[in-house]
């Protein structure tokens, strides 16, 4: 053996007897986080561990440190660029076991989390407070996986994303040191904004070991709602007028015609062969009734028609549950093609063309793919379907996605909105940053000097 | 002369040559840049340049970084805290000829500015749009320096602070290199917020050369109104019940006793000795209505009473005028006096525990210190007077002030919500951060190895 061996071996020892049966080298955990939702090929790392405190994730940090050992985050495993599968081996540290609400403190409007927690599961449990937890990327991830892409999804119009939704945090960094981010008053102006550094850092700098998020009263009333329109350019100018007016929208989502026939044929709508808005409203009831109203003129300016309003909870529920259900309805239909998520974002003026030069690409291309979208904040997704082990078509479904990621960036936009780079994207990294992604990697290579901390994605170099 | 003072003069002689007679070594150009205005001592820089483009700024940092000097940002000098005066020498960057905005993207809801204009001349500019920029920390600041400390003042309980309000920036780092930080889409998942690193850095990181700053809605009906309360639990109480109550306050300031009788001394008003809340909506006719009458119950159950309306727009301007010249108006009624701010931030549910204690321990001191603050975020301020050259005196304001910090920290709060550190906190960031405090010192090391980017600042080892 040679000494890296007898380290990690050394390693091994120590965590299985630091944490016993939930410290794991089976081939079946082992595989299960080396996938991801996305097309990546399985990625394993060595072991994986279940830690249930901070004080057991700085001695997994140290441990792994001293074996030169890679340690890569995982939440609910629901990320679509490849965040949390291992290039690079190691130990993959799941949070699945602090999953707990440490605190709820209505009075401040904050909840003290532990990363493992799903968003169902905290809202769950704010219910009875009158609060929620805002932030909604559709899938059921973890808070601290949700952080750590900077998640956002269709109330982020509203509500904002984990950047504005996330006031303090614990991180175990890469040698086992713990720090502590941010306080529970709304503001500071003390030093580094280190919460802000460590949402979006995918792991890269250190394991979220607590979270304080901010939370939001329930709404008094709320209406959803969908329309149609005449054509695409009418629903997209109908919601940059909107955003334009400052309707405070909850949720303004874009669906394209060939999104809407996915649901028609999937999800038991009828709703007519036209581009859509799904559309939900916050607010006192009279706040409700006069965004409702001025919507509706805005609507009826760009060709929008035949509201169906979901006005019962359930109802609601059964809108916006369809929604978080596309890509997974569309792969029912389409079992055939494998799918390519795509995800830009562009500045709300530029939307329109953004859209509509995508579409008109994807239509000639001849690869199926329905475009959703979080238009409110100028975000869009489409989902590329070439045909299974067409490699020919797969290479053109890349050359779309990587047409929209380019004309995010001509637009003034960014070549992800919400899903994060991972490994999926480091290659527009150069492209959107510039000089500003050497600059990310000299804060990575001052908090964690060894490449410990989930290796493989985001950064230069890797 | 030593190698470092042949360095020197070459450096002087390049921005000479470089900057013409906007490269000036005069005594009155470094003494004004070497004083604040707090009770720092002066602190000149060796010289002080004015440049005109990100271009020239990149030269004078490759001049400065080749000769190991200093550079130190400058706005408006209206910082409390020190931060841009020069403890080492070294150059000061003042940005007063980098005045102008660049772009306004009404469609886009943004400007893009350069960090030498105030805000009050941004807002001038921005009059004929409809739309405005909201941070107002009371000083006609600049932008660059309201990013650079992460202002934020009475409006920040609706809009939020510069965190909030700043979406893109052009910074050029302590070696000349110059980068780009956000895009101007509403949100992005790529990567380490640096826009949020170098917003609060205080200039020790890099020097703004360009903001993108949001822009916000021009609220079709602003109301705003004095109220008075019996005495300061029921006014604290009154703005917990507010905000926990959701309603969306434009502003609301305390003012205690002590602070009314110096507007009512020195400001021309008659208001009852008591301690007042001031208040302002904003939003549709409608939503103004309804937001005035649900805090008017509020006000009520917390027994304030006596509400004065500033109907026109010249009494609103009046009124919050009065606010902002505090300060000012305190100082020239207390002439004996030497003025001591503080600035402590605190969760909503403590305000009024922060307040009370502290109000108390200033009434036992015999030391003049009126409280006003922007509570809606929890965060407050006492001027502590002194009696002028009563060494004494100051001992104990100082020691108030310590115990203001401490009792924030105890509380959950910060030692600053919104002045900053400087040179005047540093002495609490270890209380505040323990370790992450390290990690700051960690990334100004990453990105400014020299220790040249205002130096003296924030950081550990100071």
């Amino acid at each position: 053996m040679t000494a890296r061996d007898t380290a990690i071996v050394a390693a091994f020892e120590a965590l299985s007897a630091l944490l016993g049966p939930r410290f794991s080298r089976s081939e079946s955990d082992r595989a299960l986080h080396g996938r991801s939702e996305s097309a990546f090929p399985e990625m394993p790392p060595d072991a994986v561990v279940y830690p249930e405190s901070t004080d057991e994730v700085a001695q997994i940090a140290r441990i792994c440190h001293r074996a030169g050992l890679p340690m890569i985050g995982w939440g609910a495993g629901t990320s679509l660029e490849g965040h949390a599968i291992a290039p690079r081996g190691g130990v993959t540290v799941d949070f699945s076991r602090m999953n707990k609400v440490l605190q709820i403190a209505p009075e401040d409007m904050v909840a003290i989390v532990q990363p493992g927690i799903t968003r169902e599961e905290l809202n769950t449990e704010l219910r009875a407070t009158g609060l929620f937890f805002p932030v909604d990327p559709g899938a059921n991830a973890s808070i601290g996986g949700m952080a750590s892409t900077r998640a956002s999804g269709t109330t982020a119009v509203r509500y904002g994303t984990m950047r504005a939704n996330v006031l303090g945090l614990e991180v175990v960094l890469a040698d086992g040191r713990v720090i502590r981010t941010g306080t529970r008053a709304p503001k500071s102006s003390t030093g580094y904004d280190l919460t802000a550094l460590f949402v979006g850092a995918e792991g890269t700098l250190g394991l979220i070991t607590e979270l304080t998020v901010r939370l939001h009263g329930q709404p008094e009333a709320i209406r959803s709602a969908v329309c149609a329109f005449d054509d695409m350019a009418g629903a997209v100018n109908a919601v940059i007028a909107t955003i334009q007016s400052g309707i405070p929208m909850a949720r303004i989502e874009f669906v394209d015609r060939a999104a809407a026939a996915v649901f028609n044929a999937g999800a038991g709508t009828d709703w007519p062969d036209a581009p859509h808005l799904m559309l939900e409203f916050h607010g006192s009831e009279q706040a409700v009734a006069e965004q409702t109203a001025r919507f509706a003129e805005i609507a009826a300016d760009f060709g929008g028609q035949g509201f169906r309003w979901a006005e019962k909870p359930e109802d609601r529920t059964a809108l916006w549950t369809m929604r978080h259900n596309t890509y997974r309805t569309a792969m029912m239909q389409f079992r055939d093609r494998d799918p390519l998520t795509t995800d830009i974002c562009v500045p709300i003026s530029r939307l329109a063309e953004a859209v509509e030069e995508t579409a008109a690409e994807i239509a000639a291309s001849g690869i199926p793919g329905p475009i959703v979208g979080h238009v409110g904040d100028g975000n869009f997704h489409a989902l590329l379907l070439p045909r299974k082990g067409d490699a020919e078509e797969w290479g053109r479904a890349q050359d779309l996605a990587a047409n929209m990621a380019k004309r995010a960036l001509r637009l003034g936009g960014t070549v992800s909105g919400e899903h994060g780079i991972g490994m999926g994207k480091t290659k527009y990294m150069a492209l959107e940053h510039g000089e500003a992604w050497q600059v990310m990697g000299a804060i990575k290579a001052a908090l964690d000097p060894e490449g410990l901390m989930n290796p493989g994605k985001l950064l230069p170099g890797n």
